[in-house]
């Protein structure tokens, strides 16, 4: 009986232990020829700076559609489509103006950006007096009476002692989410917001803001770091410091857009499908490269290696870059709404939408299981610099597949240089680095591998 | 006798636990102090931007030497002092001349620079054929006939399939330092190598090489990988390809310079010292910012730091800024010797020379007590992003402290970008971020208050 014991632990070890070192091989195959002879980089340059800016509805997320679809055509994945879906439009307008205007100093310019969604000024501008806030509690404490006629001025910085910088701007943001709208319930004429940067720039950010129902849309717009610190210096010597904004910003009708897919089919469970994707939709003022050229070419990348290395998964394997996410997240909706419609059955989604940055690890499904079994496989991933996998969660396209019991999961890449760049003119091509990049799209490929010959069950 | 045991276990645990807790809030406090208020950022624009390039013996070294005791006096350490060192004096010249001669393809430009310590080619320059070879042992191969008379073309690239960086550099560099020496025996007129450089790209990397003695030295310069390979694939149609080179370099007499040197004193343990330090001295054709302006500041921001949240160490804390690590080491051996003939006791000394990129870990020391020391603080260390400990050693400029017994530690960065820039016109303050300089700054003062606390013994 013990002996029969010993021969079946000697067996299971020696099995755990090849399949451990197959795993090892391939893993490190994936590696090898993603940082010799990885595409990403290749495919961010052309989408960067051939397309760059791509907002919903605009001439370049048509061109970054066609532009995916072509890609993943050329190489030769088993089926590409395109999956439409109705999309906002918002659109800028070219001439963007802040000035402040102080008695004392004369009248200086700042760096402004509207925020996304939000109204025009109208051609004459907005003048006004400030009133600084530090958030929208002291918004309410200052009421009608401090408000009414004013611009408020949301100035709370980022917290710079977090060190996981997504969770320095998730405490900031409602300023730019709700600021605008909060402002309008006590008769403020704009909303001026500081941009959520991690540093002092003289570039603002934009990003998504959102007018609540039943209140006066008053133009959003985001000042510089650098221009809010000055302006609330300026504002604490004088209070009768006044500011003229200027935009021309305008929501168009709903325009007709794209997810694009591609996959390869699963040699086994051809039905079960495993999802990488990132949003092809960007913010129109850079080129989109970190925010999420990244992901969308990570995600084409995981493919492209497999077919590379002629490595035939048991699941399906699908690429999917989703539309819209910056500001309405139609695509990611419409995705979730199609798979439940056509019952797919999504073994897991990965999403990539936090920069091309150097790997750190991955967020984990909340499902206790799925969890434990994407964490045994640190030892395997740790040698390429992936050892947080302490978060949970996956990304915001992914989100609405949660209630189809998917096990959602995020590529981490390191996050301090992100809000440097997001959302600004700044996002462009050369901020990334090839090999972080290649890196990424290797991690997801091994991720990948790992759950298709596992599962997660 | 077993309710002692407990009581004694109870409070052990205790003890430990509070310990463990007022470490977790020291340390919490000092990357909260880097990163709302450091100075590793503003220190490192001044010195690059204001002084930039100070190669051993330049005037740039000189006035970084000055700056350096500036710096740390108006900051208050107990003690700022020069310690008087002889260095190598050498000079790139103005004129840096690469061109490939193809009759078929006329003649093109491409980018050279010397590597440090070469000799000039003279004012005619040299027009050669060329040999290409992957390595020494190849070169040996093609023996004297095939290479009297030649330009040896060193082209094995760095291997890209590496995840740490270093290692690829490691495996590579022995054809920039010995390169030269060895073509020269075999009757050679230069060398030309593939720069040490992680991608293609368009500039140089420069770089220490040396003559072994009794050989004829040839010059030695560096071209662009991207150039590499242009010239790689033009000689694979025709042999007869030459290359024109023409470098105007040469070595002065040695010339005085100086490690800069601050300190905190011990409260308890004066007599027992903890270095951390970088080198002063950089390469002449950047600014030095990432190698090793960062190792520099990060040094000195240490001592600020522990100034800064009043801080009192038991032991002496040296900020130590070595000259001359790229080409002589003269530096480090000078400190070396002083401490031994000083009788100095020194505990540990940690070397920042990887960059200024976002930190990883620390490689540990070789002695088996102090190694596990240093790992038992992973889980105070990792929320900051530090849970590489895996290597061991640690600098280059501290290494000739190891035979006092001295425990040697180096901070270890994420090492993707560093090849990038290193040794080249590239390497400037806006390839530095803030935050991740910072946090590197804060890491090591992490970790010099944990040796100092607890020792390594």
């Amino acid at each position: 009986m013990i002996k029969s014991i010993l021969i079946y632990l000697f067996v299971l070890l020696s099995v755990t232990s090849r399949s451990q070192s197959s795993d090892e091989a391939t893993i490190k195959q994936i590696f090898d020829q993603a940082l010799s002879q990885g595409q990403s980089y290749k495919m961010l340059h052309d989408l960067s700076t051939n397309i760059g800016p791509r907002l919903s509805g605009s001439p370049g997320a048509a061109a970054a559609v066609e532009w995916s679809r072509h890609v993943m055509e050329d190489y030769g994945f088993d089926s590409v489509w395109l999956q439409p879906v109705m999309v906002p439009h918002w659109v800028r307008g070219t001439k963007e103006i802040g000035r402040i205007i102080s008695t004392k100093k004369g009248t200086l310019s700042v760096n402004v950006c509207a925020l996304g969604g939000s109204v025009g000024t109208g051609p004459s501008g907005i003048t006004a007096q400030l009133v600084e806030v530090k958030s929208i509690d002291e918004l309410k404490a200052f009421g009608t009476k401090g408000v009414q006629g004013k611009i408020v001025f949301f100035n709370r910085p980022m917290d710079a002692t977090k060190i996981n910088t997504f969770s320095a701007y998730g405490s900031a943001v409602d300023q730019r989410s709700n600021g605008a709208s909060e402002a309008a319930k006590y008769g403020a004429v704009a909303a001026l917001v500081r941009s959520m940067g991690s540093n002092l720039e003289e570039y603002p950010h934009t990003g998504n803001m959102r007018y609540a129902p039943n209140v006066v849309k008053i133009p959003a717009l985001a000042i510089s770091t650098a221009h809010a610190e000055q302006l609330s210096k300026l504002l604490k010597d004088d209070k009768e410091v006044q500011v003229y904004l200027e935009n021309h910003s305008v929501t168009l009708e709903d325009s007709p857009s794209f997810n694009v897919i591609g996959e390869i089919r699963g040699s086994e469970y051809k039905d079960e499908i495993i999802v990488v994707g990132g949003h092809l939709d960007s913010w129109d003022l850079g080129q989109g490269a970190h925010d999420d050229g990244a992901g969308c070419v990570q995600a084409i990348e995981v493919l492209r290696l497999f077919n590379q290395l002629g490595y035939k998964p048991k699941r399906t394997i699908r690429a999917v870059m989703f539309m819209n996410e910056e500001n309405g997240l139609r695509g990611g909706l419409k995705y979730a709404e199609l798979a439940e419609k056509n019952k797919e059955q999504h073994l897991a989604a990965i999403e990539s939408d936090r920069g091309g940055f150097v790997p750190r690890g991955f967020t984990v499904p909340t499902d206790a299981v799925a969890k434990e079994r994407v964490r045994s496989w640190k030892p395997l991933l740790e040698p390429y610099g992936l050892s947080d996998f302490s978060q949970e969660g996956g990304g915001a396209d992914i989100g609405p597949l949660a209630r189809q019991g998917v096990a959602l999961l995020g590529f981490l890449p390191d996050s301090q240089r992100y809000f440097n760049l997001h959302h600004t003119a700044e996002d462009t091509i050369d901020k990334v680095d090839k090999r972080e990049l290649e890196l990424g799209a290797a991690s997801m490929a091994a991720l990948v591998y790992l759950i298709d010959k596992y599962g997660l069950k």
